[in-house]
């Protein structure tokens, strides 16, 4: 059969290489794609050419970028006092939706030399003077964080982290443990 | 921020337009196309535009076809006597999958004049004598099939349609009740 209809088996295969598409998902999307919208298909396949031919990483911050510097890295008004360092680049634009932040970030992937040479150029560049670390809470990420902060002690800078605790609408039962007892050992005063 | 990343969140876009793709989801496979697998993106954008020009409805049955007739439709070994109706293509490879049927397929989507002209044309031409409803079992399908039947009084075919009953694997608690009935009232022989 698969020998029959091949190029929509192969656009099967292709959506199946997406992360969370499965088997099922992929055959369902691909007959959505073949009878149902050919247009709005013909209209993501364009996007993606476009984007992923002009996108890349800002070489300053490892974020997402069409020029060398990204727009948050090249804009005069963001405090360059403040760095955030981020787990990926997906959690840049999650933080700018909180609209809460005004720095500028540093995309922090993987502990290696390359990309610690990279925060360390960063903070020269910028007279940058205080480290916010957005990580997702974790033990290993409380490790990196005091790796990272040893490794930058010659900077003198001020080492923050997101405040851990309860989420807005939780209820406490439905909340671990670890950040109920942060959330009452670091209670804030009302 | 949309104004500054304009080809990355048109791509964003373009996925959300996809059956079962929220905008987190979407947001999440733009990033991984973007910066973890960008020519595994180039190679589905490819696949998109290949499978949407080249396949098309099989001008008899309604299938997936890369030409007029269909890989079914124009295989001479099938058996032309047995046609089996089907709620939508994609449940034509799903019966083929399972290797249990041998037929030529009608693509019967929803209720309307055309439709069923183009049926009543595929029975004459091909000498059908049997139809196999394969609809997914509910009130409204038993209401389509014996309307059909009736609209085909013509042609003195022998109408049958799949088994209803209780799946492999499924505990007789998590049936429901409607199956469960049938299953006992049209319990086979051992």
């Amino acid at each position: 059969m698969k020998g029959k209809l091949k190029k929509f088996y192969n656009l099967v295969e292709a959506l199946e290489t997406l992360p969370s598409i499965g088997k099922k998902s992929a055959g369902r999307l691909a007959f959505h794609m073949v009878l149902h919208s050919p247009m709005d298909a013909l209209k993501l396949a364009h996007a993606i050419e476009d984007a992923v031919s002009s996108i890349h990483r800002c070489t300053q911050c490892g974020g997402l970028s069409e020029d060398e510097l990204c727009y948050i890295c090249s804009d005069e008004l963001r405090d360059r006092s403040s760095l955030c360092l981020v787990e990926s680049a997906r959690d840049i634009y999650v933080i700018e939706e909180s609209g809460e932040y005004h720095g500028l970030y540093f995309v922090f992937e993987s502990l290696n030399e390359r990309i610690l040479a990279n925060l360390k150029e960063m903070i020269k560049n910028n007279g940058v003077q205080e480290i916010i670390f957005a990580f997702t809470p974790s033990m290993q990420s409380d490790a990196t964080m005091l790796y990272i902060e040893d490794q930058l002690q010659e900077f003198h800078l001020h080492f923050t982290k997101i405040a851990q605790g309860v989420p807005t609408g939780v209820h406490l039962e439905n909340v671990d443990m670890l950040s109920l007892s942060k959330a009452i050992s670091e209670r804030v005063k009302i």
